[in-house]
Parts: C-alpha cells; sequence; structure tokens
C-alpha cells in the first residue's frame, strides 16, 4: 500500500488530482501524440485534419488548457489573415512518452477488452445476489 | 512521423479511440491504482472512503465499466447483506503501470504547470493577432 498511502491524488483536495483531470483525458493524448511527432509546429487546420472527429470549439479548448499548462506554446504571426501555430515545451515533451504507454496499451490490448466486453454483454443484467 | 501514422487512435472510427477514452480517465486511474496496492480484494466502501470526493454513482458506474472492458473482477458473496469485492485481472494489472506513469508525472510536474497557469492567467485575455 505504500506507493497509494504516499500518493496525494486520492486527497479530495490535492490539486496534483486536478490535473491529472486535465491530462488523463483522450484528446490531451491525441493532441500531445501529434505535436511530439511533428517535426516543426503545426497549425490549427493541420491538427483538426490529423484528429479526425474534434470540434473545433473542443480542439480550441482543448489547445487553450495545454498552453494555461505549460505544455504547449502558440505562436501567433502577424500576418492577413493570422498564422497560428502549436508546439511542444519542454515540459510538454515530458508528457509525451506516459501518454504515448497509455494509447500504445489500449492498441495492443483492444482485443482482449472487447472479448471482455462482449462477455459481459452477453451475460445479461447484473445479479447482486447471484445464487451460490 | 512513424508512430503516429501507424497508429490508428486518430481515426474517428477506430475502436481503439473509444477504449482510450475510457481507460485516459482520472477516476479510472485512481481505482486501479488502489486494486493495485491492495493486497487482497478491496470492498466498494473501502474504495469509496479511500478516492475522496467521489460519488457513489461515479464509483459504481467506473467500476462497471472497469469490469465489462475486463480490467476488474467484481466478486458477489451470498451472505446477509451481500458483500462485492473488487480486484484486478491479469489484464487489469498491466494497465497499471501506464496509468501510474501519468499520475506520478502529475506529482512530480505540478509546481511546473502552477507556474505556467499563474503566467498565462496573468497574461489577461488572448491577443489573437499582438502588434509585433
Amino acid at each position: 500500500m505504500d506507493t497509494v498511502s504516499e500518493s496525494n491524488v486520492y486527497s479530495k483536495t490535492c490539486p496534483t488530482r486536478e490535473l491529472l483531470d486535465g491530462i488523463a483525458d483522450k484528446w490531451t493524448t491525441l493532441v500531445i501524440g501529434i505535436l511530439s511527432d511533428a517535426p516543426a509546429p503545426v497549425r490549427f487546420g493541420e491538427l483538426r485534419r490529423a484528429i479526425q472527429g474534434i470540434s473545433q470549439k473542443m480542439l480550441t479548448q482543448t489547445l487553450r488548457d495545454l498552453e494555461r499548462n505549460g505544455l504547449v506554446v502558440r505562436t501567433v504571426y502577424p500576418v492577413i489573415p493570422p498564422r497560428v501555430e502549436y508546439s511542444l515545451t519542454p515540459l510538454g515533451r515530458t508528457l509525451d512518452e506516459p501518454l504515448r504507454a497509455l494509447a500504445i496499451w489500449a492498441q495492443e490490448h483492444l482485443p482482449q477488452v472487447r472479448a471482455a466486453q462482449q462477455a459481459f454483454d452477453a451475460r445479461g443484467p447484473v445479479q447482486s445476489n447471484p445464487a451460490a
């Protein structure tokens, strides 16, 4: 139990939990993965095309949160129309590895998870007190 | 760009993304951390007390999703009142490491993130096209 008792993410008032809530997120994982792999800063429209199905509003909010948390730099070039590019900060680069490990886990274990889901769904409604 | 182009989590229709959505989650991270550290199966009430601030409904839903995904085993003992215990499956144990890495990242980098947040908030409203 050592790690749990040392960890304060289990405390309601600890700001680490709020941060965990902000980074343990599907869109954050996808955005950071793209920025980490890109050889150069990435434009908003490129991100939106790369992440199929993300809405403009959700991408804007995700990028804003990443910028506020110091993980992403937003650079605005004073041209018309303005060109806005995003890249990872050194801090953001440190988050790539744990998030990527999570995405790789999902890819590698999807068959096992789907088999479990099918077995669960085939069982029907949960019995709270099955006869032994 | 290799990893991203091989990864299909960027495709809207890929079920891996749905799975990533289910595991990249604050409550999932906290529940799996507790079950991984516990030397024996854990009762619902123990989980609820350990994760301060989680509602009964949210914990129930989180555990049900974990069970459906094959990550957690729910054992009901036919006693009165019924005793219900949760433990990780072997598959669930494989998810502990990447989720724990994420929680550790949050703990270790919180000071840097908070400093970035304060600097961001001090800047005031974002200018979309600041004069150079």
